[in-house]
C-alpha cells in the first residue's frame, strides 16, 4: 500500500484527546499535515499508512490538547508579585495603579507580553484570553513567539495613557481588530473591564458593536463582596442582573471570576450560555473567596480556567489552576468526586476553547482540528508509580514536566530530555534577559 | 589575621534564616563545621575569617532552612494516586485497605520509603514526621538516603500484618526505639493512629509510656465531619475533648488535620501547647474541608505543614503546601494578609521543628544549629522579575527549583545547573527504577 506523505507525525506513550471523553490512548500517533490533525491512530497503524520527514517520539509522555488560559493580563507579568501580601486596597491604590499609570506604554506591553508568552509556552499553554491596554502590542509579541491569542479590546470609562474616554477605547479597539483580523492565530473580544468601571451606555454601545463585527465579550464579574455591595448601592442591582438588563449576556460572553453568585444567578448564566473563567489562585490570593465550580458544572455552565495576571497570582500556569480547581471543588463541596481529573482537564482545554468560540478548531485532539498540542514528560521519582496518567496530569505533574508545545502545527517550545530549560523557536534567551534587565529596576521603584 | 579552617562554606545570593523573622540577607555566607552552622555573615566577611576545602557558590539562589514535612505516611508513596477520584469510603474500603492488607510488609515499607525519601530530598525536605506500619523499615531507608525522620511508633486497636493487638504494637514500637535511639538523625513519637481506631485504655497506656521514655505523640484529629459525628455517638464527646480527658494533650503532641474545630477547641489546643500538622492538599482532595489556619495562628497554636501520604495528595511536596496554606487562609478569611509569605515559610520550617521538639537543633539557620539546608535556584522566565524572594518561594517557585539539600551538614541531593534531574548522594538511580519495576505491576492490581 502506498503511504501518504504528511508533514509531521507525533508518536506518544499516551494520547489524551479530551474527546472522546475520559479516554487515554496508549501507544498512539497524532498525524499532522501543515496546521491540521488528520489522523489519530495506533502507532503501528500510523507507520503503515503515513510517512513523514518529521517524526517525534514521546515514549514517556502524555500528548494532550494545548492548554487554554481563559483569563489573564499578560502584560502584568512585569509586575509579578509586586508588593504582594498587603491588604487589597492599599496594594492596588499605592502600588499597582501608580505603577500602571506611570509605566504602561506600547513598549512596556510588548516586552511584558513577550515574557508572559515565553512563560505560557513553556507551561504548555497554546491559547490565552487577554485583557489589557495597548492590545496591539500584545498581539505583536504573540505573532513573534507564536502563541494563539484572543485579544481583549479593552474599554473603561476613565482616561489612561492608552485612551481618553470610552469612545476612544472603542475606536482604538476596532482599529486593532482591522489591523490583525487576517492573522490566523489572532481573535478578538470586546473587553469592557468590569461593571464597576464601565457605564450602562458604554455597555450598550459595546453590545451593538460586538454584534455588528461578530466578536465576543470578555469582562470581570462578581469577583468580590465589595463589588456586589457597591453595585447594589449605585444601581440597586447586583452586577449580573444589570448586565442581563443591558442585553450583555449571551453565549459569546466570558466572565472572569464569578466567585459570589446565588443559585438564580448560576441559572441565569446557564440560560444565556455564558462562560465563566475560573481563576482559583487569584481568587484566593486576593481574598475574594472560592467560586462554586461544582454548582456551575451541575447547572451546565461552561467553566474554563484562568491564571489571571502575574500581579495577583504570580504564576501564568494552568497546571496549578487545574489542580487547585479540582481540589477546591472537592474540599468546598465535601464531595471527593465533585470535579474529576478528566473534568479539570476539560476545563483547561475544550471548555476554554468553547468560551472563545474556538471549539471547532482547538481544545481537543480530533481529526480536522488545528494541531495545538502539549507534551508532558512523566519522568522523575515524583511521577512514579503511575496508575492513571489523567490523575497524574492534575495532581502530580506541573508545568516543569512540559517538554513540547505546538501551536497551529508548529513546534514553538521544546525542552530536551534531561535539560532544565527549554528553547523557544522564535525567542532568543538574550531577548528575555534584556527585557528583565531593562524593566526590573524601573518597576522595583513601586515595591 | 589567621583564617579559621572549616569544613564547608556556602555563599548565596540570598539567605533566608527564618530567625530573625522576616529577614532576607543578600550576598551572605553560611559557615559550617561538620554538622553545625558556626557563622552567618556577609560573603566578604566570611572570606576574611574562614577558609575551607569545600565552598559552594549559589549566585542565583535562596538558601533557607530545610523544609519539615510534619505529617506523612512515606511508605504510601507506592500507592501514589491509586484509584483516586472515587467517593472516600469506596476508595478506602475497596482499594487502599485491601492493598495495604495484602501488600504491606517490611520489604514494601523499605522500598516505598526509599522512593519517598528520594522525592522528599529533591523537594527540599530535610525532616519528616512519619506514621506507618513497620517503622524500622522506614528508618532503615532513611539511614540509607540521609533524610532526618521522626518515626511514628504506630498503635491501633486491630490486628495487621505488622502487629496483633495494641500491646504488640506498643512492644514493637519500643523495640524500634531501642534499636535506633542512638542514631543522630532519628527521633520518635508514639503514633496512636486516631481517636476512632484507638481505645481509651490504649491512649492511657501510651500517655504513661511516652512520659516514661520521653517521646512525643503523633495522631490524627478532627479530619472529617463523620469522625465528629461517630465520636459523639460512641463516646458522647468530640475527639479532642476525649483526648483532653484522657490526659493525651500537651506540648509534645502533634495532631494532623484539625479541619473541624470550634473556637473553644482552638483555645484548648493553644492552652495545652499542642501542634497542628496542616495538610491542605489532602484535606481538599479527600473532601474533608478547610482548616481554620488563620484562627489557629491568631490564638497562638503552633501550625506546621504536612503533605500527608501520596495516596491522598499525590505529591510529597511542602512547596505546594506552603503556597496552598497561604492562599487558602486568605481566601477563606477574606483577608489577603491572613498568612504572609514569611509566615508560610515559618510553618514549613521552624513550626514543624518546634512540633517535633527539635527547634533547638533545626528549622532556622542560626549559629549552633545543625546544617539542615535547602537551596532554591530562582532562574527561568517563570521566576522573573523578582522583587521579593520570600514571596517567590511561596507563590512562584516549586520543588523543581530546588538545587541542593543538606542534612546534618552533608549534601544529600544536588541538581547541577541546567540539568533536569538531580543526583542523590546515597541512592543509585537504578535502585529507584528497580523499586518501581518490582511494585508497580503488583500494586496496579488494586486500581
Amino acid at each position: 500500500m502506498q503511504k501518504t506523505e504528511v508533514s509531521q507525525i507525533i508518536e506518544a506513550r499516551w494520547v489524551l484527546p479530551v474527546v472522546p471523553r475520559e479516554t487515554v490512548y496508549e501507544h498512539y500517533a497524532v498525524v499532522i499535515n501543515h496546521t491540521d490533525v488528520i489522523d489519530i491512530c495506533p502507532i503501528t497503524t500510523a507507520r503503515e499508512r503515513y510517512t513523514s520527514q518529521q517524526v517525534t517520539t514521546l515514549d514517556q509522555h502524555v500528548l494532550m490538547p494545548g492548554l487554554v488560559n481563559l483569563h489573564t493580563h499578560a502584560a502584568m507579568t512585569l509586575f509579578r508579585g509586586l508588593a504582594d501580601g498587603l491588604p487589597l486596597q492599599s496594594w492596588l491604590a499605592q502600588h499597582i495603579w501608580p505603577a500602571e499609570a506611570k509605566l504602561v506604554s506600547s513598549d512596556f506591553v510588548y516586552d511584558a507580553s513577550l515574557l508572559s508568552g515565553a512563560e505560557m509556552l513553556q507551561s504548555g499553554i497554546t491559547t490565552f484570553n487577554d485583557m489589557y491596554f495597548f492590545p496591539s502590542s500584545t498581539i505583536e509579541a504573540m505573532l513573534k513567539c507564536g502563541l494563539r491569542v484572543n485579544a481583549g479590546l479593552v474599554v473603561i470609562d476613565f482616561p489612561t495613557q492608552y485612551a481618553n474616554d470610552a469612545d476612544d477605547y472603542i475606536k482604538k479597539g476596532l482599529d486593532v481588530r482591522d489591523q490583525f483580523r487576517n492573522e490566523p492565530t489572532v481573535t478578538f473580544s470586546f473587553a469592557p473591564h468590569a461593571p464597576y468601571t464601565v457605564s450602562d451606555e458604554t455597555f450598550e454601545n459595546i453590545v451593538t458593536l460586538a454584534h455588528q463585527v461578530n466578536i465576543g465579550i470578555h469582562s470581570h464579574i462578581h469577583e468580590t463582596k465589595q463589588e456586589l455591595a457597591d453595585s447594589n448601592q449605585q444601581y440597586g442591582l447586583r452586577p449580573l442582573s444589570r448586565l442581563a438588563n443591558l442585553g450583555v449576556l449571551g453565549p459569546n460572553v466570558t466572565l472572569a471570576h464569578g466567585v459570589h453568585v446565588d443559585e438564580s444567578e448560576i441559572e441565569l448564566l446557564a440560560e444565556f450560555g455564558c462562560s465563566i473563567a475560573h481563576c482559583p489562585s487569584s481568587n484566593l490570593k486576593l481574598a475574594s473567596g472560592i467560586a462554586p465550580v461544582h454548582e456551575y458544572l451541575k447547572k451546565g455552565v461552561n467553566v474554563g480556567l484562568g491564571s489571571d495576571g502575574a500581579a495577583s497570582n504570580n504564576r501564568q500556569d494552568v497546571f496549578t489552576e487545574m489542580r487547585l480547581a479540582a481540589l477546591l471543588a472537592a474540599g468546598n463541596s465535601y464531595d471527593a468526586t465533585a470535579v474529576s481529573a478528566f473534568q479539570a482537564i476539560e476545563m483547561a482545554t475544550i471548555n476554554g476553547a468553547r468560551a472563545l468560540g474556538l471549539s471547532d478548531k482547538i481544545g481537543t485532539i480530533e481529526k480536522g482540528k488545528l494541531a495545538d498540542l502539549t507534551a508532558i514528560e512523566l519522568v522523575g521519582v515524583e511521577t512514579q508509580p503511575c496508575f492513571n496518567p489523567a490523575s497524574h496530569l492534575v495532581y502530580v505533574a506541573g508545568r516543569e514536566h512540559v517538554s513540547h508545545t505546538w501551536v497551529n502545527g508548529t513546534l514553538k517550545y521544546h525542552r530536551p530530555n534531561n535539560e532544565r530549560h527549554g528553547y523557544f523557536s522564535d525567542i532568543e534567551p538574550n531577548e528575555l534577559t534584556g527585557i528583565i534587565n531593562k524593566w526590573q529596576p524601573i518597576v522595583s521603584e513601586y515595591t
